[in-house]
């Protein structure tokens, strides 16, 4: 039986779930893919903590580069993150034509062009299933499973820690600084958590799906991208008391020749099947035109499900080896030529409705200031609710738009908060219709 | 670029969507596969009638050798359905070294093992992701994604027509034969529907599935199976006052030696996905060790999306092609030598919670008389619900049981069959209880 060598770089959370698995799936592995995957070495700056991991005869180094030069060693993974050294390493690593896997959605995002270029040339496989949506099968689904389909849209849950959050203040009513300390205790959420809960981390996976569906160059920084700290109990309320459930979503969609590409707070109804994944779950609902809406869901993140993904890349390499093949499937799903640079739409382009509540004075005229601002700037009114919590002497009106031009609503919003109608910033969270059976 | 040259069996539904989706995606095929997927060749007795479909350079023919025995067709698809003609066609195309992907779940569940060594002993690959859950990738995923995964339980709902009957019922407490009435008037249905409604179709797909979760011969004939026939809105109505929705299901588990496997209508709760998913719609939860619980869920039939299963399959043969390789995963996700037979627990071994509903007579002692019975059996009742709508001056009695055997509650309920406390046969629906976050 034919040995493949593996290395892992970096070991904390993920690289411990995959020394895990390569260990104690040895057999599984072996009897599914008719080859021994021998993991070599790991390289890790810290070699004395106790990972509770029997490494047998797995070397543990401080150096990466007895990883990255070894000419053993068939694939190396890479679970340090960040973009530094880990960039450094993977593209030494492809550099020495070894395949590379990796969960490092921040690397990718920002330098999954330069990285897939130099796979290409050294003609190695960089996989990297594990760095969206954890264990749930997408980036497979992409490259392989939907082949035929041009996709229409995406939408999905992508960040754990959000919808823990979200759910928190739903079933509880918390605020939101009271469920993200909560998120924290459990260890759902990082001590620094901006990368998730201002949506940063959505952003990155949502670059790297939106170029696995269209074909399209890594585009992350023109990509909309708003958080979940202004998200209160009181619009979680009213959201249900309309059938909607407030959710943080990346949305990616196809145009004729640009594609949308936001990530923000949204409001969905209970038709739409990502309404119900709840806690620290996530989905993504892919529209395409042969297959329909389907829907993949799962645990995004965690130590044994990010390794699973791991090993259903490292799986797909060995089997290549094992076939006397690589680079079977292109990396991004296209061929490298086949990939081009593709718009995405300004925000202030985008229509969709909206919700948006005012915290308004308690007078007379009020509503008719309001709404005539966003009459003006061509705004269709679908319902108006003035519940009667008085805040501070201040009453809530929430208003449900037809739907609206992003620029038209932003500046009627910015009118009307120069008005003495209004106390602070008006709240806006954006509705996703959904077609769905 | 290469060209590969393709062949379908049966220019029926999914033929049709085959057809259509390698004229309409031929640019995208080649833009995302690197090779010209071209359509040599359509057999069907039906020559004559139009499908709507510009066949261009492609044949039509009558006869199926014409296909078989073509030295420059690669790929045979076959989408004549039936386990005859369909069989040995097969058969041929596999001798004859020609890759196969079919959809044929009624063919596999009963011929697959033989199929399978033919396409090994003939070194080609057999293609069948159409076959399970129609356009969801599970065959994909069970045998590429969830790799270094023990699978511990699947559960699923596999066939759209009874999940749009148990819909119809729900929503709208319709009787089943006006529920299925409404299916086949939209064509959800079959004018013979047994294959769908008494369950055939799901275990046909559990077979399948089972297989290819645990490395076992597929075994079809030990699956225990029931359908819907006797759902009434009476149950479903009872269900959700307990908080249960009923869904047919196929439950798949593993154990020490052996597997459970069945189908039957089942209760489960609003915390299991599963719960949520309505219409003709389809899904399968997978709890594996690694990953946890993770779920699929889309279009489980209609032409679009099963043709867009069977693209993937051509789609991963092609790559083999171009890739000089071929059997690049084996066919049921473990190489032949290593897939072992598997007993299927008898259902009578079977432990697992009751819904109870009987057709009580209206005097005193009846529900002693049951309960004593059910005691004496070694029964224990959660709770007993005596609602007063009197049926024909009978009265529904509803026990929810706790965890009890099969063998334990059938013999119960002959006992109490004979009694004359109730009238007619006891309703009998289990209780599946899932773990979810």
């Amino acid at each position: 039986m034919k040995t493949i060598h593996i290395g892992i770089l970096g070991y904390g959370v993920v690289g411990t779930g995959v020394a895990r698995l390569l260990k104690e799936k040895k057999q599984l592995l072996e009897s599914r893919i008719g080859a021994a995957l021998k993991l070599k070495t790991i390289a890790d700056i810290d070699t004395t903590t106790d990972r509770g991991l029997d490494l047998g005869d797995t070397s543990l180094v401080s150096d990466a580069n007895l990883i990255i030069n070894d000419p053993q060693i068939d694939i190396i993974v890479e679970t340090i993150g960040g973009e530094t050294l880990a960039k450094k390493f993977i593209l030494d690593a492809l550099e020495n034509q070894k395949h590379v896997v990796t969960a490092n959605k921040a690397l990718l995002a920002s330098f999954g062009n330069d990285l897939v270029k130099v796979a290409g040339k050294n003609l190695v496989d960089l996989g990297f299933e594990a760095s969206c949506g954890g264990c749930m099968p997408i980036i497979k689904s992409l490259r392989e499973s939907l082949v035929a389909n041009d996709i229409k849209s995406m939408s999905a849950i992508l960040n754990g820690t959000c919808n823990y959050i979200l759910t928190k203040i739903s079933r509880e009513g918390s605020g939101f600084e009271e469920a993200l300390k909560h998120a924290q205790d459990l260890g759902y959420a990082e001590a620094e958590p901006s990368l998730d809960i201002d949506g940063f981390d959505t952003a990155h996976k949502l670059a790297i799906l939106n170029s696995l569906a269209h074909g399209m160059e890594i585009n992350l920084k023109d990509i909309h991208v708003e958080g979940i700290r202004n998200i209160t109990p009181v619009d979680i309320e009213f959201a249900r008391s309309f059938g909607y459930t407030i959710k943080l979503l990346a949305i990616g969609k196809i145009h004729d020749d640009y594609v949308e590409a936001r990530v923000h707070p949204t409001m969905i109804s209970g038709s739409n099947p990502l309404s119900h994944v709840e806690m620290s779950m996530n989905a993504i609902v892919i529209d395409a035109d042969a297959t329909g809406q389907t829907m993949l869901y799962g645990h995004g993140a965690g130590m044994m499900p990010t390794a699973s993904a791991v090993l259903s890349d490292i799986a797909d390499i060995a089997r290549n080896i094992i076939s006397g093949t690589k680079r079977r499937v292109p990396i991004l799903g296209y061929p490298e030529d086949n990939i081009k640079p593709m718009p995405i739409l300004p925000m202030d382009e985008l229509y969709t409705r909206y919700y948006l509540r005012f915290e308004a004075q308690d007078h007379p005229g009020v509503l008719a200031k309001i709404s005539g601002i966003l009459g003006e700037n061509n705004i269709s009114i679908k319902s108006v609710h003035q519940k009667g919590r008085k805040t501070n002497g201040k009453v809530p009106v929430v208003m449900i738009t037809h739907i609206a031009k992003e620029a038209w609503v932003q500046k009627a919003l910015k009118q009307i908060s120069k008005t003495d109608s209004v106390v602070g910033r008006p709240i806006v969270i954006r509705i996703e219709e959904t077609d769905q059976e």
